[in-house]
């Protein structure tokens, strides 16, 4: 990836803002930015933050514990390990860089972190400026070698889907099938899942989130997996609903009108179409065929360095697609005490179209 | 567990702060006061926030990708769906309820979430107070049916690695190792590993931090299983070392010297003892012996509902311990090029000592 590209993106920016350097904390962004692969433990335990000067080299702030990662992932980048925490570091560390106006990622920094922050940085005339959402500015466009990652993360998932689901049977439990679709994709090279599997039967699958149970895999009913992995960083997330056993008349009608809206949502995808038109596309198929109570959330997501990222292809974002882009195309109907169908692919947004970055089509077209 | 109890210690406090009402948007501390076990996916997804009054009933406030799970989980709790975001929400809801003052979880709520709610608050008269650590604090001691509940979590963490530890050997990856072991997690009931277990054999071992790799496990070489389960909730910690193969005098010596640290660790453990006393009791153990620099972490942390809580064991921490805390005893040496050994037990703080809730021995006393 050409990191120096988009830092030097970045330090214009910061220019332009009128600040001396940007603190990031939010972690596909720090990935973005350096490719340093830190795992964090949720916001309250960070693996290490990026200080970008708004001209020259940029730092690398972490602990002992990742050290040796870091310096392994960012070899060009000078790393500074702070024993006693950033906020111990900072003063001397920026006092000798210079800087006075200091940035930080205000969508990604705790209100109690700003309040300590601040008053530790007051004291040696530092002033923060809170910023939001810059790099995830850039992220949102993937250029040729990101989209050529997800690409690749995009068929290993189908092939991990196509290596488990002849194995999924009646009997087994959620958790069985969650667990080989998982343990396939770490043995096949992927970092790991992009989120916990979704593994839902019968009654369940009427849940969009639903946690995989010790429930059986029910014959003659719904299943729906929803699965994604990483892979060197970039995500994939696909979902097949299929019957194990006979498939009746109603779950046929209602599977290909969840089909059918799929298709009228990539149809409508190209650059400069609204995302909120996007949504509307599809959810019209759903709500014409009497169905739209049951279809509650969004049409899709971006997804790239994270799994649910911008663009929401969803009612209330009137932004306009731009090529480049790459999002989920996931309608779905829930009927409670009956369960659910949900089918998604991925795609990316071209001039006059949307690829469909997805091969696989078990139960697609049935 | 006396979700009400907890609650109305809450709200005691609540009431003494001079507030109407507070949200709580830590999972954790959500799950603590409620019992609600919606899983968010990080900071920016979340699953539900409580909004508790400073007397009265509470609400559990979400979306509908989570109304099933809600109120099956909260039934005694009014559930609010928000189809639009939980500012969209508020407003409305807090005037309908006479709220003008309204605490936040100041460390877990972002600086620019708290920037855009209180524009929205104002218009409508009311007033944000930050509000730190409260439920922490309450957290911070555990009552007996939590103390049975970790003892639960512990024991089958246990028993998932006796499972699994005959099985290990040489030629499996690290991965191999991991699979295995959180595949046993959760067919065993566990709701998950509690945080990705660490697998680091030969070299790798010195890295505190290691993510599994596709390494094969070294022969005569250290080996670090450092894993974990959550349990109705509760979470479990645990790391043994142990060198599949021929066991040479250098390893021993090492071994032996960081399970003597553990035991002068876990003598130093009472109600009244200061956290940092118990780290240096173990420290010096180790400093001792010449090792000082290759012991770069703290002692040991909390464990309850998080895997990493308070309190901290560690050289910074002045804080008395109290009776019914529970925290892992936990030294390590890491040296590069050679390898580290780390031992993990846990314990719960007593009057005039400590109870290891571990029983466990593979490869302590060698």
């Amino acid at each position: 990836m050409n990191y120096s590209n988009r830092i030097q993106r970045l330090q214009a920016v910061l220019r332009r803002r009128k600040v001396d350097a940007m603190l990031i904390t939010q972690p596909e962004n720090r990935r973005y930015l350096s490719g340093y692969t830190g795992v964090d433990h949720g916001i309250g335990e960070t693996s290490g933050v990026l200080l970008i000067p708004a001209k020259g080299n940029i730092f690398l702030l972490t602990d002992f514990r990742y050290k040796i990662q870091a310096e392994l992932d960012v070899n060009w980048a000078k790393v500074i390990l702070y024993p006693r925490g950033l906020l111990k570091l900072l003063p001397q560390l920026l006092g000798d860089l210079g800087i006075k106006a200091l940035a930080f990622e205000s969508h990604y920094t705790l209100h109690a972190t700003v309040e300590k922050m601040t008053g530790v940085l007051e004291k040696v005339g530092v002033r923060l400026t809170p910023l939001k959402g810059l790099v995830e500015e850039m992220r949102l466009i993937k250029d040729e070698e990101e989209i050529a990652c997800i690409r690749r993360s995009v068929k290993l998932n189908e092939q991990v889907f196509a290596a488990v689901y002849p194995s999924i049977c009646p009997g087994q439990t959620e958790i069985d099938v969650a667990l080989s679709i998982e343990s396939a994709m770490r043995q096949n090279g992927a970092e790991g899942p992009s989120f916990s599997s979704i593994i839902a039967s019968g009654d369940r699958s009427a849940l969009p989130h639903a946690v995989p149970s010790a429930m059986k895999v029910e014959k003659n009913r719904p299943l729906t997996v929803d699965m994604g992995l990483i892979l060197d960083g970039y995500c994939s997330d696909m979902t097949r609903t299929f019957v194990p056993g006979k498939v009746d008349d109603r779950y046929l009608e209602l599977h290909r009108l969840v089909r059918r809206a799929q298709l009228a949502g990539m149809q409508a995808i190209r650059a400069g179409a609204r995302a909120s038109d996007v949504d509307k596309a599809a959810r019209m198929v759903i709500a014409a065929a009497g169905y739209g109570e049951f279809f509650g959330h969004a049409l899709g997501h971006g997804v790239g360095l994270a799994v649910h990222e911008d663009p929401r292809l969803s009612s209330q974002n009137h932004k306009q697609l731009k090529a480049g882009m790459v999002v989920t195309v996931e309608p779905g109907i829930y009927i409670p005490g009956w369960g659910g169908i949900r089918l998604e692919n991925m795609v990316v947004v071209q001039e006059d179209n949307c690829e469909n970055l997805n091969s696989d089509t078990t139960w697609l077209d049935i």
